[in-house]
């Protein structure tokens, strides 16, 4: 193996164990707004800590292999594309940690059971995040564009969310539900931007496979 | 001038241009706002068009300019940070739409006076765009971390606008008075994400500059 195709391997790697954090982010996030567990706060800031890091990391690899290699064609597509998914990774990181303080607020009021749309929202955007990533190691653009497909069911979610939220201020104006109900806007928003950031990973894993930028098209199945 | 030099060149003034499509769909969604102009709509949509072109006309060039130059250090410096301003810019024009998109909805509804805080977050993020593009333009490190300080004022604001919002709800919770208010809190998120991006460029302009990473430090003027 050449060295610059084990330079290549390893950036991969790289970027995996920093998607592997980021889920780790998301799903610690996830139940701490769902199990109510303020201790989990404390395991998504670590987290970001190590995301920050790790961002820094993989762009100077990145900068340094396209400095001492001058990479062409595929290879130059897949580093700039993971400098894009890197940057696109730490700013779910940055979403777990909005939902993460937007989950330790909440646990200060009664819990609210009939949010239904949430856990859905959430479901699928794991699904989106697990699959662009595996899209990306696997070099799969078929299942890269089924994520994308995907994005409209978080849209539409996202909406009935808040239109159930509506409806809870307008049945009880208290402070209290008040304070609940701009937390989960917040959430929901949050949740809806994992799923844009999931979005953008897997037009650059297409474009990184097929040198065809499919950013502002409509695509269809 | 050498070819290169040139091409470097005109890169740059495609950025420009495209920072100055930005701040135009930004200054119009705020008129629209402001004045309550659902004219203004149209114009924010036709420029998002423009701006999505332009990002990806942008994107190709950086990459030629890689392929064809391979060059390193501050050239190549310039080069990727000049992807990540593009894509940056992008997404403000996408805060510009959302906004866009709220006030249009906003405008059936009657006048909110009271909102005093907005107005003063979109005048210091408006500053704080006009000069991460200077900082930019000129290789001003100074300008560009003028603009990170800054970015608490724009946090410190928002949570102002949502404590407004929360006594404008307790006082009249009416679903007029509830569907203007989530209006405006996605108004004033995207105006302080407007701030954020504005932040990630001057760190960016600082990269470019002195080679050094100053994301997620501690800066203090």
């Amino acid at each position: 193996m050449r060295r610059f195709d084990v330079e290549m391997s390893n950036l991969q790697n790289h970027l995996l164990d920093m998607a592997e954090l980021v889920q780790k982010m998301i799903k610690t996030a996830m139940q701490e707004l769902v199990e109510r567990d303020p201790k989990q706060a404390d395991t998504v800031c670590c987290l970001e800590r190590e995301v920050n890091v790790k961002e820094i990391v993989i762009d100077d690899k990145c900068l340094k292999l396209i400095a001492l290699n001058q990479p062409v064609g595929v290879d130059l597509r897949f580093i700039t594309s993971a400098m894009r998914i890197n940057s696109d990774l730490e700013r779910m990181g940055d979403e777990a940690v909005n939902i993460s303080e937007m989950a330790l607020d909440l646990i200060r009021y009664p819990e609210l059971k009939s949010l239904v749309y949430i856990p859905k929202m959430v479901e699928i955007v794991q699904s989106m995040v697990m699959d662009c990533i595996k899209a990306f190691n696997t070099s799969d653009s078929k299942l890269a564009l089924s994520v994308l497909a995907r994005d409209d069911e978080v849209d539409d979610l996202k909406d009935k969310v808040l239109a159930n939220l509506k409806n809870l201020m307008l049945k009880s104006p208290n402070i209290d539900n008040i304070q609940r109900t701009i937390d989960l806007i917040f959430v929901a928003k949050s949740i809806e931007r994992l799923g844009d950031h999931a979005t953008n990973i897997s037009e650059d894993v297409i474009f990184m496979i097929h040198g065809k930028d499919v950013r502002h098209l409509c695509i269809t199945m």
